[in-house]
């Protein structure tokens, strides 16, 4: 079979690898779609090296069959529609033993610390997998990761129907966050620099803002009746984006923190006590935020044709990385059995 | 009678002036004590010169008995021993109307922003007396609002008995709030710069820790079983305390940012998403919190003797005010009916 790896350098490499049959408690996925993400282009980049043994055949989002099933799996079927979701757990320490098994201490991430999806044929333990519907297409269902993200962001802000949410920064996570409070009642306005991206925003029907044109605490004091914001998501990663957030949320407002900060950033916390703002980190996901992310899906409440730029297959993976580096597309989905089909 | 005001340039003037009696809804009371904080200092360094209007009778820490009830105040009586919650917020901005009036965003701070418990006869409205009971000491009940901030802090940090605790600073602030999550049943630390002061937080029972000697993280980390403090409180006010605050919480751990800062810190926002830490802003306090205060003293659960450091005339205020500039006090009061006695 094929598998598309990073082996350093900035290089991604297809090539030939063994079929292994799936062990005890493990089944065998036949691999449909997997999506790129910004941390597979952290690792394309080499900012992970420390973290990646290569060859590393990575990707985390992903769709697909059953393929085979090894011993001792119950529940499941060949030809099941599935997902992954990408953690493994230790269960013994101390946040897993608090119930907070998704932020474990000695995390593993599938697609990071252990082989991903870039490869025709995935074997991972039963555990990990998450049912889809029959009628949810595969292309769209290579989104669930990421929008179960969004669904997890979104609930880490206790968002109630009704209040007013800005999103700062519209990439993909920015627009799934959008679009998942959309969908849980919110009124979303969506703070974008990039004009091309802002467009894309708009277009799907938010209200957009450009913060270079537009005085957004004004605007957003105008919005809310100079209440401030209920909830502010923190999606850009930009200094002054974090800067800023903190005058844009209400007394008692959330602030989300989602973007994945490397250094130490400046926060203004006179705001934070004056207004008793809260900030919130949130990571991944739990298994309820999958569950709803494929709900939404299949309830087309996520706009995935717009997020999807363009299906790529396998043997192209490299130059999807490429295209997703410079910022040109919103989602890149590889169809990982193309070759299969030739 | 005897008023004590900042009339700027580091200067408190104490002079006579003309006692009024009170106006309709409004009680005098004749003020016991007068505790001096931080604020004060801050308005004694012409840190809010901006903001107060001077000749400034200050003071918002304070006990006392009601001397004159005006036309229309019902449930009080002369002689009633009081404390005042010294917010007067406008009822009709949105924080108000979302029922966070004590962070109304117009708000009125008694003694800040229109005069204070520095005088010996003290015109308020009815609706800001709370009651106290007449076996709690009035010096003892100056501290009501400051430990009000305290049980403020503490309750925002959602604490549950158990916990364990690491209270950065140990000021007369971190010692109240460490007084008040231990008698709320939280395992508490200190962690203190200072030598004095660190053994005066020592005196009182809690474990200290000189962040200079010791590694305060692996001294946490074994305190907990490697799983990091539930709650920690900033009440230091230092850069380096806040960067290394996220460092001490353990997973869904809580930081309260109880000091004031003054200008943007860096903080480990990596920590706080990968932990998936909440910051929690704290600001004064709602009635619950000044009837808990109340309450705390009243059972002896905060050690009230041990934080007055000096109890001096309303003649002497200038020279309370550089004594607790030296740092050499954690509370000093002010005994306002001092020269009536003469």
């Amino acid at each position: 079979m094929l598998a598309a790896s990073y082996v350093g350098d900035r290089t991604i490499d297809v090539r030939e690898v063994a079929v292994t049959p799936p062990g005890p408690g493990e089944v065998q996925i036949e691999v449909a779609y997997a999506g790129i993400c910004g941390t597979d282009l952290h690792i394309f980049h080499g900012s992970m090296d420390q973290r990646v043994t290569t060859p590393a055949t990575i990707g985390h989002e992903m769709s697909g069959r059953i393929a085979a099933i090894g011993s001792g799996v119950e529940g499941w079927a060949v030809g099941d529609a599935v997902t992954v979701m990408p953690l493994a757990w230790d269960g013994t320490c101390p946040a897993c033993l608090a119930g907070n098994t998704h932020i474990c201490q000695n995390l593993d991430f599938i697609g990071i610390d252990s082989p991903g999806a870039l490869q025709e044929r995935w074997n991972v333990p039963a555990g990990v997998l998450v049912r889809l519907p029959e009628d949810l297409r595969l292309d769209h269902a290579a989104l669930v990761e990421p929008v179960a993200v969004a669904v997890h962001d979104v609930r880490r802000s206790q968002l109630v129907p009704g209040e007013k949410v800005v999103v700062i920064g519209g990439g993909p996570i920015g627009v799934l966050i959008a679009s998942v409070a959309r969908a849980s009642g919110g009124e979303v306005a969506v703070i974008e620099l990039d004009p091309a991206r802002r467009a894309a925003v708009a277009d799907l029907g938010f209200t957009t803002l450009d913060p270079t044109a537009t005085d957004q605490v004004a605007w957003v004091n105008e919005w809310t009746g100079n209440a401030g914001a209920d909830v502010v998501f923190e999606v850009s990663g930009a200094a002054a984006a974090v800067l800023g957030a903190t005058d844009l949320a209400k007394v008692r407002g959330r602030l989300v923190v989602v973007a994945i900060h490397s250094v130490p950033r400046p926060m203004n916390l006179h705001r934070v006590f004056w207004r008793e703002l809260t900030i919130i980190g949130a990571r991944v996901y739990e298994r309820q935020d999958f569950e709803g992310a494929v709900r939404m899906l299949a309830e087309g409440r996520i706009p995935a044709d717009a997020l999807i730029t363009a299906i790529e297959p396998l043997t192209a993976t490299s130059d999807a990385f490429l295209t997703l580096e410079s910022g040109k597309a919103m989602k890149i989905l590889i169809d990982v059995q193309s070759e299969r089909r030739r």
